[in-house]
């Protein structure tokens, strides 16, 4: 049954109230009874409840004429705080935010995902707790966590499976020992859905269909279909690093198939190629590097890639449709010959229909896209009617 | 602003009274009240709306005992009727479905699409009036009409684009058209996607991620995300047909592409290389025949087919994480060739993640995937709260 047939009776739908409030469709009582049509006395139950909780505040109105001013209501941003994470291969970025999303303090490290996930954790959650400790005076309880992965994530229990570049984390149940270290809701999801949910949020809040592309040391993609994450029925959407491309069966992947884009097309593959060329570089930054210092063979084979992913992303315009394909990561440092490589496939390669308006550009949040949708998956989450419902019956 | 935060005072609540009956959350004017919250005033006005339109229907509760009986409501599937047809390259199959979608009449015929707008729809209306004339004394008025196109449909439209198998159709207004001629609200959208919608509905109703692929003379797939159709931004999501694959820059597509996926395993690219093999066929239900009659070079050529089609499955796989695919069209009637190649090279293919519990599995519905599927499409518009609000306000 869809969650808006629920039973919406009494207390039990102060959620649903606050969901008006936060999106702007109600800013009083009087526009509350008018919107739901439900009676004053549940209106004000329901209102209260939010505000004992700090969820909501109350302000009289001051452009009020005559009469007792009604009161605004406005959605309490500071009434607590989310702990976000996004780890890549080889580096982490993590933030403290409100429930706006907006930073309150963040982190930046390199890391090794390849120490596996008791290094890992313990470090992460040493780090989230300096985080929470730097959340100011006034703002609120730890309300919930949201981590990226590298790697494909079963998203509705929040363990990694079969990871490529993940070793020992098969299997690592990532979302209940946060759960379980800090005692509030933690989802985990792959990376690039949050990049692909932090991005559509930010940049593009009015794009129903939107993909996002991470071109790292790994390609993946997040997909967002009618507003909201497309995730698949076991959280493995969006994994085109692993898709066949033409022509390389020669190349071995890490994920034990061959010819996948990612080891093609991907930063890895990218420093490799250079490294047999004889230009020394270690990590897709280095790549990277080499882009800007002007070296031809580099921009050529950034281009090259560009071309690959091109491909998979017609086969993924056909499929998908999407209204606007975000380009990000750290290969997308270099967007200028890798989005020149994929326009040149996908315009000439795609379905008419599918192209006709599809805009191609990198990313506007760059290297903050994944802890940014990380923190607002946690936030969407804690705060969706249901959820405030029972916060509000356990307090 | 998502459609369940609108007002919803007065008799413009009635769709969504609708709404709950229909799905069954709701049987009598109390569980409306408990359910809704709203007075037991404003349901009634709402219930008597929709009881004198018929949408409902209400008698006396036989179970119940001591004072007045309760009144048991219930969505009355005979309130009116929808035209549905599917329209394939050479054959349609038309039907006239009471609001539950249930065939009350039906016909099939072979056409040509190739004869161009004019011919087709001047035909297609004529029938239609024979189906509507099919239905029975008290069946209502004609609230809808549903059509499915082999090719890209804009779907906000209902106008085909650039459809490579059906000259003389680019841009033609087929919605407007039948919307004009029959007075009521006309959707139109590809084959594929409608035959995912009849299959998920009557098959796989609670399956949420679902892909539909059909395999005719020509290519194409619908997808289910979410539990709904997923067209994407322009209504071409799930044109698989024309996605590159390997080896195959030798064969010319229709659509002007080289290596397209349908000029290599679709019914007209086997047929016409059983022609060019001295084994004579005129279309794929002749293919299929020649496999039934035990021919071993049509059986290989089919598992072959399957195996191309398994390549962009697996790439579909990996991208959209479907619980089930679903195959079907004409040459899926040669289902154990055809599905043996596209499970051999899925399941060796798609990441781990996305084939753990996939499903795949010929289609139930076989030829009526479509026209259900249109049925289905046009009653959920005319239903749905909104529209229900506005038939009312109308009438």
């Amino acid at each position: 049954m869809p969650a808006d047939l629920e039973p919406t009776t009494g207390i039990a739908g102060a959620g649903a109230v606050l969901r008006l409030v936060r999106h702007g469709a109600a800013t009083t009582r009087g526009d509350l009874v008018n919107t739901t049509g439900l009676a004053r006395s549940t209106i004000s139950q329901r209102v209260d409840a939010l505000l004992s909780r700090r969820l909501l505040v109350a302000e009289a109105d001051a452009a009020s004429t005559g009469g007792r001013p009604a009161q605004v209501l406005t959605f309490n941003r500071d009434a607590g705080y989310v702990l976000a994470g996004d780890l890549g291969a080889t580096h982490a970025r993590l933030a403290v935010t409100d429930l706006a999303g907006e930073i309150l303090a963040e982190e930046a490290h390199d890391i090794a995902i390849a120490d596996g996930p008791e290094a890992v954790m313990a470090w992460l959650e040493a780090a989230f707790e300096r985080l929470a400790s730097a959340v100011p005076e006034g703002g609120g309880t730890l309300l919930g966590i949201g981590v990226g992965l590298p790697g494909p994530v079963e998203y509705a229990s929040g363990v990694p499976i079969a990871p490529p570049i993940m070793p020992g984390w098969d299997g690592f149940p990532v979302a209940r020992r946060l759960r379980e270290r800090f005692g509030a809701p933690t989802l985990v999801d792959n990376d690039a859905n949050l990049m692909a949910l932090g991005e559509r949020t930010r940049a593009w809040p009015d794009t129903e269909h939107l993909m996002f592309v991470k071109v790292g040391t790994g390609i993946g993609a997040g997909l967002i279909s009618h507003g909201r994450p497309l995730r698949g029925a076991q959280g493995s959407a969006g994994d085109i690093g692993h898709i066949h491309v033409r022509d390389h069966d020669d190349v071995l992947c890490r994920c034990g198939n061959r010819g996948c884009l990612e080891a093609v097309a991907g930063g890895r593959a990218l420093a490799a190629a250079l490294n047999a060329a004889g230009i020394e570089v270690r990590s897709t930054h280095d790549v990277v590097r080499r882009f800007r210092e002007g070296l031809p063979e580099v921009t050529s084979m950034i281009r090259e890639a560009g071309r690959q992913l091109g491909e998979v992303l017609a086969a993924s315009v056909n499929a998908f449709n999407p209204a606007v394909i975000v380009i990000g990561g750290d290969l997308a440092e270099a967007d200028e010959p890798l989005l020149a490589g994929v326009r040149e496939v996908v315009y000439q390669r795609a379905v008419p229909l599918g192209t006709r308006s599809l805009r191609i550009v990198p990313s506007t949040l760059r290297d903050r896209a994944g802890v940014v949708g990380a923190a607002i998956m946690a936030i969407e989450h804690v705060l969706e009617p249901d959820a405030v419902d029972r916060m509000l019956a356990g307090s």
